[in-house]
């Protein structure tokens, strides 16, 4: 089973900079700790970054022929494109929205996620470890024959 | 090291009913997946479920002394109790959200939950399997020196 | 046929008080009046009453296994509660909402009730009345084979 | 005792089309079913339907002196029509404002109905049968001494 | 194939006043037009004006029977009239949305169209040669087996 | 005379994926239909697509000079992006709009276009149909002298 | 001069009932004061009443030719016709709103008027005084050569 | 009879400045048309102006003992003084708004008079002559035993 | 004179935990210094605290026999208990809300308190001591004749 | 200990114009009231009253220097005045707001103070007795060593 | 050239108080500063604060006459004065707005200007050295013979 | 000292098109008169603009390294870039926002700058000019030991 995991503008500076307000961890180390957690319960991952909108498009359609599924942490574009949110629901892969912080923390601007009503399941506010959670929760998604459960 | 994952309203009824809808697991079933998942990771957890604000406020208050972190669904509650914001956010432990759908792909009513802003991490879309996550995430949460990171 | 007639906070202090105001009609006078009307048409009503939202959520559960329907007058739960809302709508027996005014003539946050979207059928304006006026309707629904006219 | 029921716009296509979705009632069904069910309250009715405001306005005026209240199911200038509201509270008699669907779970621009407010009574959601309902509620309206509760 | 192009409020004063700025064509070169457009495509047209909301719905309900499809400029009823939207949603045919000017330039209230929502296609801003356009839409409309492509 | 089609994200994906919903209808053969309406009309048609809203944008600077006017499906941009809107509007050309779907009958986040209000006319709800019609459409409007009628 | 003053729905009613709430003055006396007001200053009047939005603009347009402005009370469509407002404002006549109580004061669905932005003054509070000071003050705005002071 | 006629900030620029937009008429003009317009119904005209707020509400105090009503334009005030509502409102003497021009025509946070509301009248739109209409209104309002009219 | 002291949710926590931030009074010592203030004042105190909304609401009912008014503290149901107005206000005996924080510099969703319209008085921001100055106000406010000022 | 009692707009009228509804207390009364009650609890206290929202900010920055907080009603300018709050937060002394009246009970306009967010402490509803327990709160919160509690 | 800097409320108090937060500069420091820097660019400088909304309107009305334009600080009135755009917007002089913090990093209601809109251009955030940066830019401004570049 | 300035879509296309609208200075004559400004301050600029969002963020992470700070106009996607704020206020260096108009007197969708609340200053309206003041800006403020003066 091979995973895409999609990240937007900015989370390439992670654990460069500030790393007393941002964690120590860069996105190569969530890269590690993804591909980790993901081999140890039987998957591969494919990890992908840009700070353009467009590029980001291009890959999730490149992308959906060879993966199940897709892990997406779409930085500040989660607030704004529906182009990005059309090319996830478009190409018919099951996504879980990643965040490293919990957004409903944040400002106003960043509480509500265009990408989260066609997301099949949430993560956020775990830091680097929301990652493996997410894959770990793609996962169960992917096996599972029936929707789940629907009640809050 | 103990947890109490707090069930508010109707979740009593998971399984019983409609399995085709929501799952055939129990909330029986997903004591004992939750239980077994903590004991995986080296925790104990403490189960708790009532359709009062008051009973379940009372049981945050009285758990708060003998447990490290909360893992919460609130069910209908989660939209509207301030009080049961006020209990979680007033015991002083951290607690992670829970939901067994993604509120955001529901009513529009459903796609705030007050509990949400004070929450450490939250969890949703992942039906019986997100109690797990959840579990998880807050073990890291829990073992964790530092705040973490912060940038979406 | 068996109806459970559903009554929420402060209803029990009807007619005790400002009777020139509330009517003289006590809960218990429209317990009677509601339970002539039913047997005059072939039904059996049980009745209650709490102030407690858990309570009556409780209730509801409970007596979905004996009952074919419920008349429910949620006193001020009819705007803020969705855990009653959860609940009515997740037992499967279709609902009457009642309310002895009409609500449209009073406070703007008494305007919009929460059980109304998932209700069978909405009485409201006529006093005491309206409980008879809703097992009638209540019974005309449990006995049609269709849906009932879609068009205002 | 002459009650007027006055229907708006498209209530007159009732029934002689998609009977599978608006139920097999005519208008016409409608008012035999609704003239049988008033003699036997000792009432009298008289029916008229137009799709013209203003000929409904007209008609408003025009049956007030004959008739002691009115049964009002406007279809959709519920939604829009000031000048009907005006005629409505202006001739002095109750009325009662019906209709066939619950507009609580229809469209959010039929959720709010501008006669509601001044109406006596509202009854929604029982198809056909609700004229009567509302025929009986308006008759006992008529028969009260004092305004009827207004506690909800 | 028939189709009816239907003409609300104001419209009868097209082209008689102010030609520098509504332009030179009456409703009736309009017709004409509009006519030998549809004549072009193998269609027969009938055209319809009136200033009556009331008068507008008889119309649609009569004309329903002997027309595979509507062409609508509501004129000011396109931004009010709920009664005009239930007529052309209820008898079952296609109808396409045209306005002379392009709504988003205009005024906010003009800028949205209750008719909008459920018409098959809506083409604005074209001046007169739109009914030309909207009877070539309308045609394709009615000659295809499946829906059209719902992507944007 | 020369016209620009302009093309947004996801549209590179028409007709190749789930051709029951979108249509069997691919990009190029939407080019071939759109070229061939304008060569009808003695037009010549460049066709252009692309998920970068920058090269978008690139796009509209650098074809300006060379055409007359635009046709312009900005897909999920139109709902977001005012850097295209001014692209558009600074380079001084006409263009009009145009969506396969009605997006009057979508979420709510799709009912606005922020291109809208600048463009010459507006197309929607005719599949791919809809772009010859804006072809003909702009070519009227290219070959008039004075501005359509602007009242609805 | 001529000038006609228009009345909307339920106007005919007035003075005939609830005189010590709505005032004496019927509508024919209402008459009867603006047509003495009106000869008093020079002008001649011409009086129009009806309960329909179409009939009210059909008599706006035919009036148009005749008449040198307008005072217009358009009861309960003062609030929502767009229709008629477009009437008013395309006949080319100036137009002067009058009221015969405060709208300010009123409901909120009746504080704001549709009709008043295009309109070139409003009197509103004085009863059926108001009709003599509108005409008045119209019959000063048609002597005047140039537009009226803008400044607050 | 006494009548107060008020004046807020910069009315006393009226006249000296950009005539051709704002009228030649200056304050002490307006001044003078308003004291011949009364005295020819017998009434005796102080005037006032300040461009501060505590000024105007110490001079309607001040002015309230020895006036049977108000004559008010509040300029800027108007929309942001509640202090003036309350000064106007106190003192218990009818006042009439009077604004030169219709401000419903111009930005939106001019089109809501705070004081409109506890208005006995209100003049807007005829430029200078409106002190004269407000006047003449206000005499007759003054003049009359019952409150006037309230139906639209 | 008896006096009802109401608390609400959470307030049983008070003084035990982080007494740097919520002071170190805890709700017993809160409840000697509001019976030593009345007992000063001649009036006697009963306290009552709950967690449960339903509980809370029958205390009302039940205290209302033997109280002269009361002190309500209600915590998190201040912004959320319709049901909880119901009784304060259904009970007929004045209340005071008192808070011990300034609502007004909090988070936005407790600047408003549903109890807050029909409060006699209202006290908050000055701690513990502010259940004293609810007491004295209280009684003050029982012992006058007429209602107080309603000018600002 | 001295302490300033800053009142705005309108309340030299206090007393003086229908004590019906006002009450009698005059502001000299409230003025002698509250000099007593500091008295008594050791405190000094300087009146000012003044219609001007400069002369108001003038004071406040004045009196700063020689009195340990304020007691601040400052009427209608309490919901208008961002330059008083801003005066009142920048001269760093705590402020009571008081008024005499409940304001949630009021117009929608009147229900949010811009001056509470930054006041220590609240009190309204209380009439002229509100003044005295300003004071008293006043004076405590000066005494207090640490911030008062937060929790509600 | 004479350019007139207008302070508004609570400018009086810079520098003297807490400069660890609001700077060192007092006013007169900055009057200092501003008159040296537009000396250096061969303008003369009239420096003008008031606490009264009133006296800046006169002081804008006196001053137009003998001032080729203004600088703007009006403090808390630039988010609640009408009248004093009034008064700037009035006189047909160019003005800067400055204010020394950037207010987009503040409170809400402080996020909008009312005298924004009609302003030549803003400053904001460079503290006392915005004054300097608004002489420059007025300077400029009025040096230009046509408006200057309008797109973003 | 070094400083990029940064410039969004469309900012290419200045000067070259309209030039009696948008000015005749072309980005390229504006980076000359920045750069002179700069020179005479000092400091250096390097000078960037791209159509692309994420060849924007690109190029403010990599030039962070090198530059003190940014001058900042980022077209139309200052009012949708969340990403784009996120790399600038991510780079930890100072930023001042500017505009060639002033957004507060155009669209309502452009009055709200998305990167305005983390710029350090905010320069607009004064054409090409404000370039060279908004360097002069930044470096007064990269100059200060201490956070300018907050109070507006």
């Amino acid at each position: 089973m091979r995973i895409a995991v999609v990240n937007g503008p900015n989370l390439n500076l992670l654990g460069q900079r500030e790393p007393e307000i941002y964690g120590r961890a860069t996105l190569a180390d969530i890269e590690s700790m993804t591909r980790a957690a993901a081999a140890e319960l039987g998957a591969e991952v494919e990890f992908f970054q840009s700070n353009g909108e467009g590029e980001l498009i291009d890959y999730v359609q490149a992308a959906a022929g060879r993966v199940a599924g897709f892990v997406v942490n779409a930085g500040g574009y989660s607030h704004t494109s529906v182009a990005l949110l059309d090319a996830l629901a478009g190409v018919g892969r099951p996504y879980i929205e990643v965040h490293l912080s919990n957004l409903n923390a944040r400002e106003p601007f960043r509480q509500r996620s265009l990408l989260a009503a066609r997301a099949r399941g949430v993560v956020m506010g775990f830091g680097a470890d929301g990652y493996s959670l997410a894959i770990r929760g793609l996962i169960r998604v992917l096996g599972e024959a029936r929707p789940a459960g629907r009640e809050s």
